[in-house]
């Protein structure tokens, strides 16, 4: 099976980057074919520019977008790992939604009707928060979150979510905790890899 | 009263530009100050980087940012126009966003609680929308939208969100419709400028 993990943290000694360290080793031992699209250390452009969509019109995509294209076409199961900033994904990875996920690609329109254009990919959602998890789940935040972002991105592209799980108050847990939560993220990872 | 607008999309002849340009109309025949952050034309960089993170640690704010920090504390209104893209803010406005309300600037922790710092500012949100107004209401986006944005970011800062309005299906509506969204807009900033 083709994995692509999409990740995106500005610190490379981030617990964020421990869950994608042990995600690409879970999936390594399962013998996986493991690609890592790091969007820091890649220098990623997140903006999306006026000359983008007139490259999209012509039918001619710019090829820092091209390159992401590939990625996602070659990827069965597609990981994003990413901390949740003011209850949304950092613009590093909004931009890459906004970017990549293009139509004609992603989706396109039939009859005046959007339709999913990654209907044969799964996709597997890791965020950390600063809130605690039971503080969000009761605001409905975690709730709110998942509808933007699964139902408003990957299910509107036809992807399978096969599960968004939250990682609550990652500055102030214990190392216990942390060590909780990555065995969580193997448990996971087995069971949807 | 000090008026700043804040807007993000990258063409200057979309529907956006249009409600911005009302917005800056009237705000000038009520005679406030008014001042545009034009985020695309300023070539902002959205782009919280690891750095920054330890600019603030030293209680030395990068140039860029502390720059934003000077119009926001001038102002007593801010008017956020920006297209709902993905569900969401485009990442440029994200990153506004990321980087701009920054720890001990518009929030801040006490006894481990945050406790927002901009309690004194007005926030009026005006968005676009490429999904019809009637089908987004109805999924529980318009609501999700909101709790992400407004109580996830404006409200944790403790701005006052005077109104969050949502203009729908602007690239399929016809003329007659927009200059009634640009009447609407006119009746809005009335309201609360």
């Amino acid at each position: 099976m083709n994995h692509l993990i999409v990740y995106a943290h500005p610190n490379p000694r981030s617990f964020n980057h421990a869950i994608m360290d042990t995600v690409v080793d879970l999936s390594d031992k399962k013998g996986h074919e493991t690609r890592v699209r790091d969007l820091y250390a890649m220098n990623f452009n997140p903006v999306l520019q006026g000359s983008d969509f007139e490259a999209f019109h012509k039918g001619d995509v710019p090829k820092d977008i091209q390159e992401e294209h590939e990625h996602i076409k070659w990827a069965d199961t597609i990981t994003f790992i990413y901390p949740i900033w003011w209850a949304a994904m950092p613009a590093m990875m909004k931009g890459y939604v906004d970017k990549v996920f293009s139509n004609g690609f992603a989706y396109e329109y039939v009859g005046g009707n959007p339709v999913g254009l990654l209907g044969d990919k799964t996709v597997i959602i890791l965020n950390t928060t600063g809130s605690p998890s039971d503080l969000y789940e009761q605001m409905g935040m975690h709730d709110a979150i998942k509808l933007v972002s699964d139902t408003g991105k990957f299910q509107f592209c036809d992807m399978k979510v096969a599960t968004h799980t939250f990682f609550g108050a990652v500055p102030k847990v214990d190392d216990d905790t942390r060590k909780g939560y990555l065995q969580d993220v193997k448990r996971i990872m087995d069971m949807y890899l």
